[in-house]
C-alpha cells in the first residue's frame, strides 16, 4: 500500500518528513510534495485517534446549552412527586359523575379549594368536590379531575354536566420521570429541552466535556492585524477572524488569535502552546519558508502531509505531545477549506459533538457541468439560482469573496471526473 | 371571514378579550376558548408585523460571528492592494521562457529576491530572475511567477526547465474585492468567512442588529427556582432553562428568566419590563387564574389568544408598546411548541435572521400511522428507528421527557387527518 499516508513511531510513511534526513538545499525543498495523500486516508487517520476529551468541567443549567454531558444523568426523584390536576375544574370522585350529562345534571357539594403549591387539609367523600387549579395536588379521596367548563355553579354546589371516567385529567407521580430513571447519558449534546428536563430532577449544575482550547497561529510576514486597511506590500490577515467563529461554531475556545512572526523559533514556540489543538495559517506547503512541517515532523509526529485535494492540497496534520497541529495553507479558501475538513472534525469530535459537517444540505440539479480530476476530491463554491446549482466561476484560493459570493459548496469525490450538466447534487449550505 | 382572529385597535376579533367587557364570574371564564385561531392565521398575524429592529451596535469582528449585519458595507481599498505571487518561485518576464524545458533549459540570472511583506528595489529586465514567495509583492518589470519546481540552480543563476504565460502565477491587485465593491449587504447574518472578508477590507468593528432583549417571565405557584429538588407538592421550573437556551440559540438575549408570583400585580409589573419581547409561562389560558391575556387586552393589544393546534392550544400572543408579549402554556412540551411556533420566529426575525425554523430536516417513511383531527395542526415527536420515523406514545404536554427521547418533531397540518403508516414525511430533528 505505497500511497498509506498514515505513520506510525516505528514506521514512518512516504509522504512525511524524515527528521533524520539532513535538510536539503532550498531548490530540492521547494519542489512540492512528490505525493499525496487521500481524503479518505487522512480522514481514516484522523478519526482513529480521536475521542471526546476526557476532561470535564462543571458549569450552570444557565450556560449548559450546546455543550455535551460529561456523566450519565440518573434521577434521584419522581417527577412530578405528587398527583396533580391537568385542568382548571373539580377533583371528585369519578363514581359520583358516572350518567351526568347536560340533560342530567349531578350535584356535588364543593368543600374547598386547592391552588398550586398548595394541599388540601381532608379529603374528598362521595358526593364531595374540591375546587383544583392546574398543577395543584390532587386531594385525597378523589380519582378524576372535572374541568370546570363540565360543571355548573350553584352556590356552593356544582352540578355535574358530563361523567368522569377515573384517573381522568390527573397527572400521576412520576409520569414524566421515575426515581432511577436514566435520564440523559454521557455524550448527550444538550438541547433546550434537555435543560427543562434537568432542572425538573433538581440538578442545578451540570458536568460537560470542557471545549478544546484552540490556539490560532497565523503566520506570514505580508501580514498586518485583523481589520487593518491594507498598505503598502501588506495585507490585513483574514483568517484569524474566520478561524476563531469556525472554532467557535464547532465547540472550542479560541485563544490568543494572532500573527506570529515566520521564523522557526516563533512557530517553535507558539507549537508548544498550552493548548489542546494548534492551528498554523500559512507556510504549510515544502518551501524553504515552510517552518511548520518540519517543526512538527522534528519535535512531533507529522501524521499527514500533502493531500490530493483541491484547494489545500498543502495541507497536513499531526501531534505534538497531547496537541494536535492542524497545518492550514495560508490562502483563505484553502485555509476555510483545510479546517473544514480537518481541524474542524476534529475540534468537534474532542467536544464531544458528532464530526459530522454542521452545514444543511440541499439536492439540486446542476446548472452546468462541474469538472474535476480523478484522483483529487474537489471543494466547489456554488450559488444557488431558480433552484438549480451554479458552480462559481472563481477558483482561486486567494478569493476569499468567492466562498461569500457562494451558497455553498459541492464536494466531488475522488474518483469522479465532475458532474454533468442536470446531475442531482449535494450542497451543503454555508450559514 | 368569522374566525379571522386579528384585531385591529378599532375592530377585536371574535377570540379576542374584550377589556371594556365587566369580568365575568369564574365559573364562565373557566369554560375555555370559544373557537381558535388557525395555526396559518396566527403566523400570518405575527409575519406581517415583524421586521428586524431598527437599533445597531457596534461590535468587534472576534464577536460578530453570528450576528447581522444593520449596514451595507463596502470596501474603500483593493484586495489584494499589489500584484502578487500565488506561488514559491521566481518573478520573470515570461517571454524570456518562451521554449523551455527539461531538454531546452533556458538561463536566468538571479538578482535578488522579495519576501512577503517587503518590496524588490529595482525592476526585473529581460534575462533576470527575482527569487519570489508567496504573497510577496511582484517587482516591476516581471510578469510572471516561474513556480521553483520548474527550475534548477546554478550558483547565481537558474534554469527555466518549462515556459509560463504572461499573468501566470500571479494575484493580480484587486482581483479579490475591488475599491468601492459592495461586499455584504445589510441583513447578512455573518458567516466565518464573512468575518475574514471585513478583515481584509480593513473593517475591525462592525455595525450589527441588537440582539432582542426577551424577559423569562415564569408563573405558577407550584414552581421552585430550576434546579431545585422538588419537595412536597412543589416542581422545580423547567421552562426558564429551556426558553433561556432556546432564546439565546435563536439570537436573543434572555433577561432575568425566573418565577414571577402568580397574582395580578406581579404579572402586571413584569409586562411592563425594559425588554422588546416578554414571554410568559404558564396562565396563559381563560381560567380565573390565568392573568396574563386580560392584562395584555387592558394594558395593550391582545392579538391571538387560543390557537387550533395540539399541543399549546392555549397559547397566544400581542404587543404592549413596542414589546411583543407571548403567552406560553406553563405545561413544558406546549411551551416548546408554542416557543417554536410562535415566539422563536418572532425572536429570529427581530433579530434579522430568516424566520424559518434552524432545524435541519429528513425525509423518513413513518413506521406506524400518526392520526390527528382535520382543523388542527399537531405537532408530534418522533424517534427514528432503522430508518423509520415512529411516533413516541407519550401525548401529554406535560411529558417534557417525550422531547428529549425523541429525535425530532413531524408538522401534522390542519387540513389532514394524518398519515398512513408507510407514508414518507418530513422530520425536524431536535439538536
Amino acid at each position: 500500500m505505497p500511497i498509506i499516508p498514515l505513520i506510525s513511531d516505528s514506521v514512518p510513511g512516504p509522504m512525511t518528513v524524515d527528521p533524520t534526513r539532513p535538510t536539503p538545499p532550498p531548490d530540492v525543498r521547494m519542489r512540492g510534495f512528490s505525493r499525496r495523500v487521500t481524503v479518505a486516508d487522512a480522514l481514516r487517520c484522523l478519526d482513529e485517534r480521536l475521542a471526546p476529551q476526557p476532561s470535564a468541567q462543571a458549569v450552570s443549567l444557565a450556560d449548559a446549552g450546546g455543550r455535551v454531558l460529561a456523566r450519565d444523568m440518573q434521577s434521584l426523584v419522581d417527577v412530578p412527586g405528587f398527583d396533580r390536576a391537568m385542568m382548571d375544574g373539580f377533583a371528585v370522585q369519578a363514581a359520583d359523575t358516572l350518567g351526568a350529562s347536560s340533560y342530567n345534571r349531578l350535584p356535588l357539594t364543593i368543600v374547598g379549594q386547592v391552588l398550586p403549591g398548595e394541599s388540601f387539609c381532608g379529603a374528598v367523600a362521595a358526593g364531595q368536590a374540591v375546587r383544583i387549579m392546574t398543577g395543584a395536588p390532587v386531594p385525597s379521596g378523589a380519582d378524576a379531575v372535572l374541568p370546570a367548563e363540565k360543571v355548573e355553579i350553584e352556590n356552593d354546589r356544582l352540578l355535574a354536566t358530563d361523567e368522569v371516567s377515573p384517573g381522568k385529567h390527573i397527572g400521576r407521580r412520576g409520569e414524566d420521570i421515575v426515581a432511577r430513571d436514566m435520564v440523559l447519558k454521557r455524550g448527550r449534546y444538550l438541547r433546550p429541552q434537555d435543560l427543562g428536563v434537568l432542572s425538573s430532577i433538581g440538578v442545578s449544575e451540570v458536568a460537560v466535556v470542557c471545549r478544546p482550547r484552540v490556539r490560532i497561529v497565523i503566520t506570514g510576514d505580508e501580514l498586518l492585524p485583523p481589520g487593518t486597511p491594507p498598505r503598502g506590500n501588506q495585507i490585513a490577515d483574514a483568517n484569524s477572524p474566520m478561524l476563531t467563529s469556525l472554532v467557535t461554531r464547532d465547540g472550542g475556545e479560541a485563544i490568543n488569535p494572532g500573527i506570529v512572526p515566520d521564523d522557526r523559533d516563533a512557530i517553535r514556540s507558539a507549537l508548544h502552546d498550552d493548548a489542546d489543538v494548534i492551528l498554523i495559517s500559512g507556510g504549510s506547503s515544502v518551501g524553504q519558508e515552510d517552518h511548520a512541517p518540519t517543526l512538527l515532523a522534528t519535535h512531533g509526529q507529522l501524521m499527514v502531509h500533502g493531500i490530493a485535494m483541491r484547494p489545500s492540497s498543502p495541507a497536513g496534520f499531526g501531534k505534538l505531545g497531547h496537541r494536535w497541529v492542524f497545518l492550514l495553507p495560508g490562502n483563505p479558501v484553502s485555509c476555510l477549506c483545510a479546517y473544514d475538513f480537518f481541524a474542524g472534525r476534529a475540534i468537534r469530535r474532542l467536544a464531544g459533538r458528532s464530526k459530522d459537517w454542521p452545514y444543511r444540505t440541499i439536492n439540486a440539479p446542476l446548472k452546468r457541468k462541474l469538472v474535476s480530476v480523478v484522483g483529487r476530491v474537489d471543494y466547489a463554491r456554488v450559488k444557488l439560482v431558480d433552484g438549480q446549482v451554479e458552480p462559481l466561476a472563481i477558483g482561486g484560493a486567494s478569493i476569499l469573496t468567492s466562498t461569500t459570493r457562494a451558497d455553498g459548496f459541492v464536494v466531488i469525490p475522488g474518483d469522479s471526473e465532475g458532474y454533468a450538466q442536470g446531475t442531482q447534487v449535494q450542497v451543503y449550505l454555508y450559514e
